[in-house]
């Protein structure tokens, strides 16, 4: 596997200089550009890396599981009154589908659906933004995590679009606390820095139906992990969702900060992570990267 | 497993009633509701049935499985310049989305997407109908499957939309064929008239990385099957794929007929058949009966 | 022109009791809906009346004209660089074009484009609630006319979806100022209370090549009094500005208040109100009113 | 008059080479570009041209509206059950509203509300083509005005678009008669070969409450006269209606033939033609002239 993961790193990694930094907001353009990691945690312990495995980067939509799994932890099968677990089929932003849905949005992968899901947790914890910091440094199992308050308050002062978003959803009575508080939340998730190792650790519950070893919780029942696979298999990669079933084959979710996490149903986590993006926003080495891995292993759940 | 089936069928029977027949052309509207069938098909060559499993029914968009296999064995790779595989969040066959994307559809899927298909079938093809009779007939063994030539005709008649979406597409320069032409072969693979059994044979290379045991032929490699596998699971039930793969965990596609074909990869192929179809056009009992057989297996992918 | 104006009133009223009263603001809803008015202005100074002509009612929608003239009047052409004069054919709040036209809205009388106007006049004024108050004091020639703020206040607790415009237009940095101002500043021009003697007299300059007699200012130059008009005609009363100049055939505004304003070039003014509304938002009793007086007297400009 | 055409034809010819050639069909790309005529048609019978006024050119969308006063003419307010008389804000051929507005289309002058138009007449005249060509020397007293018959069958050829929305409406129930007879006579209306005296003159009884003084033939009543102009003032000029308003202040229509017909009620009809259009699809050089001519004896009805 160590081999493995060395041989596909220098593959893919003549990608780099191919794509582009996600640039919405200042903070995550300053990262540079040529960084490269991978990280594999199986079910039974074993932890194998390759390049900049255990460098800090953004997670940003990553997140978007950690608030999902933590609303159906509190809330259970209620938050799909809420929300929906079908794919968009429209940019992860847009309020198009938005509108002629009545403030119901697709899924929790989108940023509408992920701004509902943390409207419900917001409901339910005193500090959202303390509680799921806690929650993902018990996940990983790194009692480091920390959320990067300039990246947070950046997206906060660009939030133009995410506020469009909620106060729309609030004019159709889908959105029940204050707007502006639930982006704090919102923005703060997203602004978690953690590495891919931190990630594949995290992530690991989902691969091992739900129980996460290290820290010795039952997270989810075991339907409830496949329920969440799924999504992220539909809808998880944004507007390539589609590509990366065909592709790669796995439940995952991407993050503009250039990290994608895929699971491995009773085997692996991946965590891999480059920040250049493609035209969909996906990292464009860890696409290729995942890509090489999990048809080289035959890892497709199809 | 035989035991197993016949809970299920008795389990999810009471459903009957509750849905609705497709009304969208009269000849689907006569067939009697109270029809319930399931064949589970081994890669061991065993089969497995219950209820109407030899029962013949209208396949209607299960045969868009049958349309894109033929394209991708005859046209490769070069057919996704034509259209995506990414869920398209849209009814069926809405031409929204095929406006704004300029006239490529999302996936093949969809009622536009399976159009193109058929057209760059149509231009391997002399006689695309028969060709796809007699795929079909190998597939499933049975050289008896026939086109219901009153529904293709009464389909045809009422063509107005497929004729709109296909109209479109031409006017973006992505359909080549005459398109009456075209409607007809589109209208004859709907209207393969199979039952449980059938389709569970037919498809169960899908679950053998592309070899059909029954024909001794390798219908795809393991890699496109994976591929088409991926398709179906992000894409294959309307405007539900999402909550087939959150309820069953497979890939799978349905019809407005009423059946709905899965894939067990490495396994098993699963029919059911019921007419009575829920708000997103898929079989309302079907749907039950695969949630249930999946879960009562642990036959989820994720 | 009196005896008209009962006879119109009289042939009208029994309309009274079909349509619907707004009730997105609980204050709205509650004013009494069995009242009719009629003002007609004359460019000579002669003022016809009948009903309730001098009762006070919310003015909303109606105050979209007086924000335009005010933009134009300290801003000039250079507005249109922000917004377009196409009518929309969308209801008056939907997001959707907005989001496909990148956050220009097509013109000043939907919501987002009023919006973009007060968002222009807030760069301009220092408190633009109260230039607003003292310009529409100028023009109607009365000193007496007030913001309700009950109305104002409660319009701001419902500012969701046009808190959801103000904030996509941002994101597409068409907004210049803060959010929550503007949308302060455009309720409480919404909530200016006027009879319809106020708004006849106060669009008087609209017929009257933009000269207010009363006040003594040229308002307008002759050709931007045209164009103003030209907007009203082609999109002054929301998804039913074709079927006004099909029936009325004159530049008019309407508010969700009740009120119709309507402009004969080079001679009259006319105010109708009546609360209840038809389907399209605009006063069902004074569409029929104002349809009948033109048709009498003859005024369509077509 | 003479002397002020001459001028401002003089004054807009630097326009040429400014502008793009329609080139959705090939025979309207091969029309040298740099013509430009313009004839202004008084209700007292006369005339007065300048430039290449006798030329003749395709009329194109202009027959829109003669296909709206026969509807009207022989199917009275009937017609309104299957159309609007709202502007659009829509792309002339989008089929996007069409869709969310299930297959009633917003006005006779897009696309689509010219094929319902077209579907209408199609139901009442035994060879509508003929009927359309005897109306319109009828109206323009000219007796030689012809079809082109390489336009209508090379718009035929390229009719995919326009075939698309045509089902799209059968689909929803609003088209009666066979979509490809119609089209023949909707692109055989189209191709009608015209110059600007001509049009000037066959739209006079739109300026004279609908009596055609040359014709002897009284066409519409005053009230249905008022009532087309006011639909060309809100929706004659694709997606420019509110900037022809705006600009020119008068009811028009125009076509991507190159030509513009105005009317000022009660006084005049104008037909401008210059084949080079604007990104809207207007001619460019005709625009310029119509506002010019316009502003300068003040005809703007606003």
């Amino acid at each position: 596997m160590q081999a493995l993961l060395n041989e596909i790193l220098d593959a893919v990694r003549p990608l780099i200089g191919q794509g582009k930094m996600a640039d919405y907001i200042p903070a995550l353009g300053t990262v540079p550009p040529n960084q490269l990691g991978i990280a594999v945690y199986g079910n039974d312990g074993e932890m194998y890396c390759a390049g900049d495995a255990d460098t800090l980067f953004s997670v940003q939509s990553i997140s978007k599981v950690f608030s999902l799994v933590q609303a159906i932890e509190h809330s259970g099968e209620a938050i799909w009154e809420r929300l929906g677990h079908e794919p968009s089929g429209q940019p992860f932003n847009s309020l198009v589908q938005l509108e002629f849905e009545r403030g119901r949005p697709r899924n929790p992968f989108i940023n509408a659906g992920a701004l509902v899901i943390c409207d419900i947790n917001q409901s339910r914890f005193a500090a959202p933004a303390l509680s799921m910091r806690d929650f993902v440094r018990r996940l990983s199992g790194n009692p480091q995590v920390m959320v990067d308050g300039k990246v947070a308050d950046s997206e906060y002062q660009h939030r133009a679009r995410n506020a469009a978003m909620a106060y729309l959803m609030q004019s159709f009575g889908n959105f029940h606390n204050d707007v502006e508080a639930v982006l704090r939340s919102y923005f703060s998730h997203c602004a978690l820095r953690m590495s891919c190792i931190d990630l594949a650790r995290a992530f690991c519950f989902l691969a091992n139906d739900g129980y996460c070893k290290h820290s010795g919780e039952q997270i989810l029942t075991p339907r409830q992990t496949q329920q969440v696979n799924s999504i992220m298999a539909t809808s998880g990669l944004y507007d390539e969702a589609g590509n990366f079933a065909y592709r790669v084959g796995l439940p995952g979710k991407s993050g503009v900060g250039g990290g994608i996490v895929a699971v491995v149903p009773g085997q692996f986590t991946v965590c891999v992570w480059s920040p250049e993006l493609n035209a969909a926003g996906n990292s464009l080495a860890g696409m290729a990267a995942l890509e090489m891995l999990s048809s080289r292993i035959g890892w497709s759940v199809f």
